[in-house]
């Protein structure tokens, strides 16, 4: 009945009963309780799995480990991408070393070497710190989701094509001025630099007058708020008496503009219509449900990890790494109440 | 200048380069650019890091990781506690393996089986699935945040203490029926039961009419929302005329019960005054940004740390572990424009 490599010292710790307990469950089972038997069973059950698992790590440095570095967790998105990938363990087995570096180099570099010097199999990251070139040489697979992928494997939302079908649908409902809002200095290596282009390029085709405003990356809610504010004052200013459609790069923005305009008592979707993007559960807790580009977060999550497993499975079998892969996944429109 | 342990073959695959200009870096440096030189350089610096990294933890088996058991994510109090975790890496060095188990026992206990055959050197649990006992039981310490914690070492707000702020405040201004917004079933040993008898406890010292109001657990956004809708529904039939006070077991709660109330064009805090309770985001982002009782996540967390910390240094000397810590942190009244 006793398991290999499993002592009674083991045992013992592991229930907190004595180790003369231990062993007379192993000599004289009937003068155990039947409730301490079943706990003394359960922790053998567990030991014995423990040190299987262990031993199999050991034997092939298969550690099932993924490092996942996220940016500000503050905006839903990152949340509900975490929560999607912490998921996947049921699926995959992989357990997840996450990490928030708060945007700096030297912190996330440190970490990414203390993850590969613990055999981590694979990295995913959403962050933006690190260059992909230096990413692609940190010795292990990696995947990228939304972000600057030159030199590494990438999962992205079709932004380009999201953009185009927010600003479609509000150009199509008669504005007169098309406004977007997105971050200041997008740099155009970025996925997300697609929901500009696919805005402007819109908006320029169909000749409407047409604008994007921007704010500076924001530290925290109340400094992104207090910009976006400034904003709104802009457009009311600007084109008083005009019909504006507005599409916003995110659905934290589309939120603090339906906030305002709906405490100054403005017509939706009369004078102002709003879209946003990510389809974050926001979107259906504002004050108005509002219309949004929704991320297929569980597709940009099940297609990064099987490009990543695919990989790590190509460096078990000591196979040379494959080129960079890049999937997109297209956004799908919800039209609510907003447009 | 060549590292030990670190092979030409090491840095070659690190970079990208091939060996023969890592072989050039060492015996002709100028003939390899400086640009080249410098990558070349980081990745000796990196290489020789993991590997002495690597030794001190197969030395010492001191992984320096620890596991963190949430539930669902897509409340926001747990994603800022998760930041705030993520954030103690530069103060402490150790790296968090994050778990969603989604109310699933088994799924949790193979997680933490797991995590354990990994050297995982401690656990924060924030999940409710398993109980205090069978954790107390795992092999490694266990510090628990807001859930029943009989057996193991805690952090918790006290609660009862915010409930008791909250109410007070309702009940002196003038409030005609106090009514408490809650889970159904809420178990005596688990820390948020403190709000309910906070708030019962005030209103009946003060012999002020007051009624608990309850929905079943939520499996999501939507089906909260719709279960918080008939509440407000019954408050609005059972108490036309009467100045309510509305006291909500979250952020999340008072939220849906301001928009709604909003969308009615109802008056607060003429006719309706409302606290929340957490202090998450919404509070401040909602369309009234409401009161609240806000938990202080970065004492929750930082006594947390400290509390494992010191748990898994007296495991590593090797000396009997010490008996289950509880340590409470007191929540702060944030008064703003609901009540």
């Amino acid at each position: 009945m006793s398991k290999k490599g499993t002592t009674y010292d083991d045992i013992a710790r592991y229930t907190g009963f004595s180790k003369t307990t231990i062993s007379r469950y192993f000599s004289k089972p009937d003068s155990v309780t039947p409730k301490n038997r079943e706990i003394i069973a359960h922790a053998l059950d567990v030991l014995d799995y423990q040190s299987n698992k262990l031993a199999q790590v050991l034997a092939k440095g298969h550690t099932e480990f993924i490092g996942l570095l996220i940016p500000n967790l503050y905006l839903n998105f990152f949340g509900e991408v975490l929560r999607r990938f912490l998921g996947s363990y049921e699926q995959y087995g992989y357990k997840f070393i996450v990490f928030d570096g708060n945007n700096k180099a030297e912190a996330e570099r440190k970490y990414i070497n203390e993850l590969i010097s613990y055999n981590v199999e694979g990295l995913i990251v959403l962050s933006h710190t690190l260059s992909s070139f230096e990413l692609a040489g940190c010795g292990v697979p990696v995947v990228a989701i939304e972000r600057e992928d030159k030199y590494i494997s990438s999962v992205n939302t079709d932004n380009y094509s999201g953009a185009v079908m927010a600003t479609e649908l509000l150009a199509g409902s008669g504005c007169d001025v098309m406004l977007h809002i997105n971050r200041s200095g997008i740099n155009h290596d970025i996925p997300a630099a697609g929901r500009i282009d696919g805005f402007t390029d819109v908006c320029e085709e169909r000749g409407i007058l047409h604008e994007v405003l921007t704010y500076d990356a924001e530290t925290d809610y109340t400094h992104l708020e207090s910009q976006i504010l400034g904003i709104v004052n802009t457009i009311e200013e600007k084109y008083p008496g005009k019909v504006k459609g507005i599409f916003t790069s995110s659905d934290a923005i589309a939120n603090i503009v339906i906030n305002e305009l709906f405490r100054r008592k403005k017509d939706i979707p009369g004078e102002y219509r709003i879209i946003g993007f990510d389809g974050s559960p926001i979107s259906a807790q504002a004050i108005i449900p509002f219309s949004t580009i929704a991320q297929q977060i569980d597709k940009l999550v099940g297609s990064a990890m099987e490009l990543l497993v695919d990989q790590i499975e190509t460096a078990r079998d000591g196979a040379p790494p494959k080129e960079p892969e890049h999937l997109t996944i297209e956004p799908q429109l919800i039209d609510r109440a907003t447009t």
